[in-house]
């Protein structure tokens, strides 16, 4: 429609994550309305990430700095540490400033299925640290799916002998949330996790 | 969350349209998996495209050659034209492939309230088309909102003197649409426009 230099750019736009052609398209167009003021600077910007991201030896983030800003802030709890399975689930965290402490991200979950293992989760550096004898709390934040469950039910027993405080992050209904369209876990799960109101 | 880098480029992206922040760390974190495979590529691409993109100085599409590439295209029927009121609403039409002639962007509607007027539409291309006699028939796709059925209005009453036939894109239900969601006006349109079954 556009050329061949736009084509590409649209097709490459639609194999990102929640997008399909009509969308890539409308992204596109809107771009290039603004060569100078808006597609640049993002070429620039994808560049510059592209160079400078590094995986958190530490605690498996992804960041410009290694070990990552968390890892770095020596503001935080060195006491918490809270397991997520992925790095979007840790900067998913992050945003509700509700956690204080350090992340050890996995990378996965278990799953027999998919050939995951116990030893392509990354938990060295959550080791080295219960070593250091700083940590008193685990937190267990996977998600509520089988091999998020079983995971924790594996690291668990993983954690057991390290005589730390684990938990697990607590179920129920979202906020917001009507109880007509949840599923009948999620209800389940509600219920055995009432308090006194 | 990952440093000064990925949050602009977050930040760049939340801008895009459609795009939350929350949409926008979801497409970076699947960007920063693959920095050489994907996010070099679309930072090439996007350069590119920003340094050739042109206003096809004959239809005002965009593209990265002008005369664009559906005026260059020879075998397309020169008696068509197919007036439009956004190179969006041009890519969309292309995409059906229903359409063999040739197209006016017009790069607006007539709205007094936010200062267009006349004078601000792209119409001159045509008007030359029109003097080498060549256009048979122009077809208005403007929108079936207030100001481009001003702007219908407005372009019959242009192109009444040179005596071309003048349509309009159909009216009517959309397709896979359902009856019950539909507003009053598409729905007083579809029946206005109602053929034999």
């Amino acid at each position: 429609m556009g050329g061949p230099e736009i084509e590409r750019l649209i097709s490459l736009f639609g194999k990102l994550p929640g997008f399909g052609p009509r969308s890539a398209r409308r992204v596109v167009l809107s771009l290039l309305k603004q060569p100078h003021s808006r597609m640049i600077p993002l070429a620039n910007a994808l560049e510059q990430a592209a160079k400078m991201v590094r995986i958190c030896s530490s605690c498996g983030n992804l960041d410009s700095s290694d070990p990552c800003q968390i890892c770095n802030d020596l503001n935080r709890n060195r006491e918490l540490i809270c397991i997520v399975e992925t790095v979007g689930d840790l900067w998913a965290l992050e945003k509700t400033g509700a956690f204080r402490g350090y992340y050890q991200v996995l990378g996965g979950t278990l799953s027999p299925l998919a050939g995951v293992g116990p030893e392509d989760l990354n938990l060295a550096p959550l080791l080295k640290r219960l070593k250091r004898n700083e940590v008193k709390e685990i937190i267990l934040a996977l998600g509520a799916t089988v091999e998020g469950v079983t995971t924790m039910h594996w690291l668990y027993d993983q954690l057991l002998p390290w005589h730390v405080k684990i938990t697990r992050v607590g179920q129920g209904i979202p906020m917001g949330g009507s109880l007509e369209i949840l599923d009948e876990g999620t209800l389940t799960a509600a219920l055995t996790a009432r308090r006194p109101a």
